[in-house]
């Protein structure tokens, strides 16, 4: 692509080295920063310079933080007998928004993976059992990892670990999506919707 | 969305200002940001001021440019007696990636649309006419507008204008894309392109 300015093409190039952003959205978005007062694109690049320089991960949960202790981790309100273990940052957004969760989080970071070198030492695990054996209040731990063989791992390994503290350990339940229909849902999930059924609720 | 974090709001607040990119994709690019190394935010961001601080228009054609007169209109190898005039700044880039022309651009920086209150006074059309006043190269002008309503309107507005210079007037060629099906091209494109039917090149 031939941009006539090496300004534009370096902003271009910057901007299309993020994920999902080809040379002509970055181009696109580029004439829009330039048609904009300049006030959005310095508001715009201060709180990302901002956010990279003053962002924290909770020592707690690993989760993203603006100080030591995540506003989760420090929310009285929240039930602190247990902790929902997730893989990574979005995840505990996504479970916090759907507003069925009180209780705290525990960030692993990935998944086991011998296939991209990620084993148990790579993830925070060990913090989650210090803080187990630390915090006396835990009494159940739920396993919200994929449904996928790296997550299923995981969740074995975790278990494990878990087993001589004797906690509650659940997984969040598998089966057809609310609004799926069966014909369309994939065998494996389906039957697993079946050997896995809970009663039902009149 | 909860985003547990004033510093994550923020970079996604701002992010998803940009067109055509919602709240997750923002929290996306963040978490991305934030897993690289921060010299690339640094990078994005003093590549975006920079840009935004330095960035010029071409006192002769109006295309962005790094310095007082653009690329295009300094090199001597170009076509000098073509001024091909165009809506806004990408449209340059596409032609130019074409490979097609060798000649000069205008940019109008819009077209004639009286219901946005933007008429010719708003548009660059005063300085194409004085260019042409000026450069006695210029032989033609062609007018690559957008096969719109207000692009007809603006094209009749600039040919009428430029009667006087005694100079070919002629509009890119409208007609079935290459590669595009009969069946499939709606009426008023397959109208034209009859009606204006070129010799066989054998």
């Amino acid at each position: 692509m031939n941009f006539s300015s090496k300004l534009i093409e370096d902003a271009v190039g910057q901007i299309s080295k993020l994920p999902g952003i080809g040379k002509k959205s970055a181009l696109r978005l580029v004439l829009h920063l330039l048609k904009e007062e300049s006030e959005s694109t310095q508001l715009l690049c201060t709180s990302l310079l901002k956010l990279r320089a003053e962002i924290k991960y909770c020592r707690s949960c690993h989760n993203v933080s603006d100080s030591e202790l995540c506003s989760i981790c420090t929310n009285h309100n929240r039930d602190n007998s247990v902790i929902c273990v997730v893989e990574e940052i979005p995840d505990v957004m996504a479970i916090e928004n759907t507003n069925h969760y009180q209780g705290q989080y525990h960030v692993l970071g990935g998944v086991i993976s011998p296939i991209d070198g990620i084993g148990p030492s790579e993830l925070n695990i060990e913090s989650l059992i210090l803080r187990i054996q630390k915090e006396e209040s835990i009494k159940e731990i739920i396993l919200a990892l994929s449904a996928t063989m790296q997550g299923d791992t995981t969740a074995f390994y975790i278990s494990k670990k878990l087993k001589p503290y004797n906690l509650k350990i659940s997984t969040i339940a598998r089966g057809i999506a609310i609004g799926g229909e069966l014909e369309y849902t994939d065998e494996v999930t389906l039957g697993r919707s079946i050997a896995t059924r809970i009663e039902y609720q009149q």
